[in-house]
């Protein structure tokens, strides 16, 4: 009997696809360099076989049968990564989510909410909108991600400054492990009851186990909202000032700060003299928010900053989620990408400078600039944009690889981490012991070695190479 | 050669000590049950021999040799432990980390603060506050208790509800597994590159490998700071607004409420016809502290609680690490304990209610009270009070273990957490089940055979018996 056949005793044929259109839309999902290839006409490998689950059960009999077999399985939410997590080869079973997206509870007293991995995250967004909450996660992919993806990869949201990351919102995680154990990790508000299991699910990127089911602690939607916008004269004078803020406790949700080439690109009617512009978001009940605003302002004022049109920042509200596709992309002549990364407070200034530098060192590269979006006590992050542009387009992919290369060193040769919130992928993998150590990554790779034994789960993926 | 002699050899015969004395002194930490099994004259083993290492490399000698002998290594901070974590037995090394208590660096720009593993909390904390820095970590326990023991089970402070728990304010950890090898997680601001590694080692009691450093993301100290006390009917009633208050988006660092038994108990001053008493710690920028209190009183308001004397939460502050000694209660004629559940708003009402009922049912007691000192959007923790008197002082430990089983099956029964922020120890282990579930354990089990495969380290503790 065939892979395909065997599966399909154990979960039905419905579930189990083999046909040539739907093995094609699962060859790659929002990284750049797999567009690039086929863009250019080059072979992309398509998986051997999709399976669109539609129960945990199911889950668990393609978990067991590829765990018996030793057949890889590859993971998929709903294809919005940006990091080379999803690779397949024509040996691979693709788990295709999206077909496990209902909501499972909404509990508007204790400010829960259950979903399956496959659930859009917007579709569940609205949802628990629609009860007057908010999951008070909004990563730029919040129409085309799902919320297993979100915890797979240990998502970051623009509101995360008050709001936290994924980590600071999932409840609970309900997860096939290879042996086809079946886990509900995450019980109570808070526990002490041995190491939190829940992170050995939270940015294993598809390489541990499968998550398939979600629950997330919500928030009341804000009742308030205002906007502030102030001028530095460079990056770092801005990052000092958002320092200052964060420091004196006060968190606005949302906290991004343009370099001038970015304000240029992004906000053209706002721009000022090539400054830098920092973009403030401020909600929750009306008397925090007008405490805030005025203290926030005078530390910026005291700073030196200029305030600015709060329009600029309503502006960002309504085009956020904007995203041009990579083909556009290609057609108009360059290869672009942005990758984000972290540093402390003392660290980032240097990481910024050395990392514009160089990217403007790689031949055929128009843009090299950033933003800062999610603020820490001891640090901030940075979303570097480069484009590169070329003739012969076969130099689009090497220029690519080179610009990462780049920013991770560079990021790396000042202390920074090197993946902030899209995960590591096969993408940053080659650079993931800078984040880990050597003892980490011997670590890591105990852990994959434990949890999947015979390496089914995403082969490939995250783990260094040996 | 003896294990001692060889030990000695390997890391200096001054940091290997088997005199009586030492050995005596280390039988135990703070747990209750053998504070009174030494007091009634029974016997309590003491370890066959205990190192105190100066060094990562001393830690790491001592593991290796242990994991080449398969020798039970039990590591020991400063002894707080109320759980059971800590019960060596003569075939044991007793691993003493309270020689390693140097502060490594303080930076005031990133609010990022070193030490190792050893070091007192309480030391910890009056260092960064002599920089005008605060942890904003406040165990009850901070002067008896490391930093790598709050890394090790999972602790909260007191000012938890804005500060966060201790996973909030570890920025890295440093530890020696059973292989030697030495690992450094966390190195950024945030991360997501692979599964938070840090998470192995908090919470862990132990049992994965030696925390010998952390690294803490501090705050400054606020500049304000005022409190606020309310009556609540009862217990449920003061829950309540507890979620209105959380729920709107304030967060008083401290929020504590008592029932009618310790507000006479320990606010005799401050009683009210056996009301339930709300006290609040706000803290921080002056401009929200003054905008947060009316809000809040306005909500308690709204609820029909009523507003006390701020100076009962002033005595609170005073008064709140004070913790009587396990000999002083069994001299006066009773055994006592605390023990910490959480559960969702709509679980905690009837864990309160059963809990209370549950323990006054234990032949003996004669007092089962509870006060609630963390919380979060989804729901609180209670911390349960019991004391029992008998004139045959052998019937103490059998009360003492069906009081706390009354507590672990009440709080399970309504499905809520078994374990707040003590950790397990060998007194929950029994009851790990409830929040982990099957699968759960399983994934611990696993877990630990991956990363302690010859079952040194700490044996016996956390993980269920099979």
């Amino acid at each position: 009997m065939t892979i395909a056949t065997q599966l399909a005793e154990r979960i039905g044929h419905d579930k189990v696809l083999g046909d040539a259109e739907t093995l094609r839309a699962r060859r790659y999902d929002q990284w750049c360099v797999k567009h690039l290839r086929y863009w250019r006409g080059e072979h992309v490998p398509a998986p051997g076989i999709v399976v669109r689950p539609e129960s945990v059960s199911d889950v668990r009999q393609v978990l067991l049968f590829a765990n018996e077999h030793h057949i890889p399985l590859i993971p998929f939410g709903l294809g919005s990564g940006v990091c080379g997590g999803v690779e397949p080869t024509p040996e691979a079973i693709l788990l295709d989510m999206g077909g496990m997206a209902s909501v499972r509870f909404i509990d508007e007293t204790n400010l829960l909410a259950s979903f399956d991995a496959g659930m859009n995250g917007l579709l569940a967004e609205e949802t628990v909108a629609s009860h007057g909450l908010t999951i008070g996660h909004w990563p730029q992919s919040i129409g085309i991600s799902s919320v297993g993806g979100w915890v797979s990869t240990r998502a970051s949201g623009q509101f995360s400054t008050a709001y936290g990351n994924i980590e600071d919102m999932i409840y609970a995680v309900e997860a096939v492990m290879p042996d086809g154990n079946v886990v509900t990790l995450g019980k109570a508000p808070r526990a002490a009851a041995g190491p939190d299991l829940r992170h050995l699910l939270m940015g294993a990127e598809g390489t541990m186990g499968v998550v398939t089911g979600v629950t997330l602690s919500l928030r009341r939607a804000a009742p308030f909202r205002q906007c502030s916008v102030f001028y530095a004269k460079d990056m770092e004078a801005g990052f000092e000032v958002q320092r200052r803020i964060i420091q004196a406790d006060w968190k606005p949700p949302v906290m991004r700060q343009y370099d001038g080439r970015e304000v240029r690109r992004l906000f053209k009617d706002f721009q000022r003299d090539g400054q830098s512009m920092l973009l403030m978001v401020h909600e929750g009940p009306r008397e925090r928010v007008e405490a805030e605003m005025p203290a926030i302002a005078a530390i910026a004022a005291a700073a030196g900053l200029e305030p600015g049109d709060p329009a600029a920042a309503e502006q960002w509200l309504t085009r956020r989620n904007h995203v041009p596709t990579w083909q556009d992309m290609f057609e108009r002549g360059y290869v672009a990408d942005t990758a984000e990364i972290s540093g402390t407070w003392t660290q980032i200034g240097d990481i910024y400078n050395d990392v514009i530098r160089d990217l403007n060192g790689v031949d055929g590269v128009i843009n090299a600039s950033a933003h800062s979006s999610h603020v820490y006590r001891s640090g901030i992050n940075l979303y570097f944009s480069f484009a590169a542009t070329f003739e012969d387009t076969a130099r689009m992919e090497p220029a690519y690889f080179e610009c990462w290369r780049r920013i991770m060193e560079a990021t790396a040769r000042h202390g920074g981490g090197v993946a902030h919130h899209h995960g590591a992928g096969r993408l940053r993998k080659p650079y993931l012991a800078h984040d880990l150590g050597a003892g980490g990554v011997a670590l890591l790779r105990r852990l994959k070695a434990a949890m999947d034994p015979n390496g089914i789960m995403n082969p490939g993926n995250l783990l260094p190479d040996a």
